[in-house]
């Protein structure tokens, strides 16, 4: 059995160009938790100046229906977010640090060792508090500013941030090859997960190397929301009804509704009004229930 | 080293609404060749009332200019279609068999005993003739009328086509996932290729897993193209150029210019006037030149 844990809401939407309401996004949250998926990251308390697709966090979780063998998660970047996020009520801090000095300052505006600093408060934290914690390792096989990232920086990193309950290895511009993602799954303690885009078509091929490294928790979209700020024309996230697909087919359990995903990016795709980068819910179960 | 196979004249454009002239056709073959890319799927000796997409053959293979180390290959339903291919005077005569009796009727107008019949009397020929010959098992992990494709029927059917150079085990409408691919490449006497759609987003995935069972051929598409005629929305044959950006990160040789492939999916866009769905091309090499 896979862990997924859905980052529509929170990865796939901040990197679209329509802002959606606090209200949808929670009525998002909620038709995903339905479908049964065991994680859900549900907002970003981030500056809504810096990405105003993200406002009103706390009104998307006032507004989650909270379901059992639900774990609703957020993301942080330093302690003001935990705060934020701690107040909301939500089960997991996600606390993103980045591979390389260039990404960090860019992103959260602080050098790798400072985002390691505010990691480890928060984490220390989060654990006082009973909350799940999550590292991600963003930029963790590549980075738009300096280029393929040295597997063994990323090892090292992983240490420094062993205080979560897991780490997440993200090929956040989507550069990633499969034996790449399989390779540094291998050398990073358990329990270890990937968060993978499809900017080149290698997405789920990561996945399942992932798998095959001894990944436990896999990031995906619904739809594959998102893209990529860094390659314009270019998609995001791995679509979740399609991993479900492949996991499923390959005898991987999800315990996810496949069917009810499809709805949820039918009725994603008339919101946005345009094709999303899925293609389960495009070309159909096989074989047709 | 891996021998991608081209199909992207053949397969590709077969399923695009858009009829390009066979001049075009030979121009694209011409430059998928100068790419480096060892086969090249040229041209398809059926019906041109049937198949109008293919219609003049015999012109586009004229319009060849032939270089040193392709291995320029035709499709052949019957030994009409064999005669026309052998007169035009291509290399490799790829041959397909539908692994289900509905789809073999709907797409060859033949029993699948039927067309192992026809196929054996052109493999024959072709080893007479000294043309090297190819097996494509359509529909070898699911069929659009009959579903799941019982592995050991296509295990068997291989053994009726043992007489050609080469089995090709065609996911014909992309339902399979890795594991599948995997588990029949490795009961399939090698050597074996695999041609992959990527129609519900686990083509490239199932690549990687048809290399892990020892295939040592991979069909693919410039740029993507094509369709599927069973899923209107969906998309075709995995794109060629990704699959070299997966194979070269994991340090699988290809041979294959990755540049020089991605200036011609820019060529086919500007030509059909519409992205492909490849993803390379618009995102970008990884670390860039």
């Amino acid at each position: 059995m896979i862990a997924i844990c859905e980052v529509g809401p929170r990865d796939g939407l901040q990197n679209e160009k329509d802002v959606l309401p606090p209200a949808t996004r929670a009525e998002l949250v909620n038709r995903l938790a339905a479908a049964g998926l065991p994680r859900v990251e549900a907002a970003s308390f981030v500056s809504a100046e810096r990405v105003p697709q993200m406002a009103g966090a706390e009104e998307v979780v006032e507004g989650i229906e909270r379901r059992d063998g639900t774990l609703y998660a957020g993301l942080a970047l330093n302690e003001k977010g935990y705060d934020r996020l701690r107040a909301a009520g939500l089960d997991e801090v996600r606390f993103a640090v980045a591979a390389t000095e260039s990404f960090s300052m860019r992103n959260a505006n602080a050098s790798v060792e400072e985002a390691v600093g505010a990691a480890t408060r928060v984490l220390a934290r989060a654990r006082e508090d009973g909350v799940r914690s999550t590292a991600t390792i963003s930029v963790a096989f590549g980075c738009p500013f300096e280029g393929p990232v040295e597997p063994a920086n990323v090892v090292e990193l992983a240490e420094q941030l062993a205080a979560a309950d897991e780490i997440v290895l993200a090929d956040t511009i989507g550069v990633a090859t499969p034996k790449q993602v399989r390779a540094l799954v291998e050398r990073i303690e358990k329990p270890v997960g990937a968060h993978l885009h499809n900017t080149r078509n290698t997405g789920f091929a990561n996945a399942y190397a992932a798998l095959e490294g001894g990944a436990t928790i896999l990031d995906s979209s619904i739809g594959g929301l998102g893209g990529c700020p860094f390659a314009p024309r270019a998609t995001g996230n791995i679509a979740t009804e399609d991993l479900v697909y492949m996991l499923e087919g390959d005898g991987v359990g999800t315990g996810v509704d496949l069917e009810g995903l499809i709805a949820i990016s039918e009725w994603l795709e008339s919101l946005l009004g345009r094709p999303l980068e899925g293609q389960v819910y495009r070309a159909g179960i096989f074989p047709a229930a």
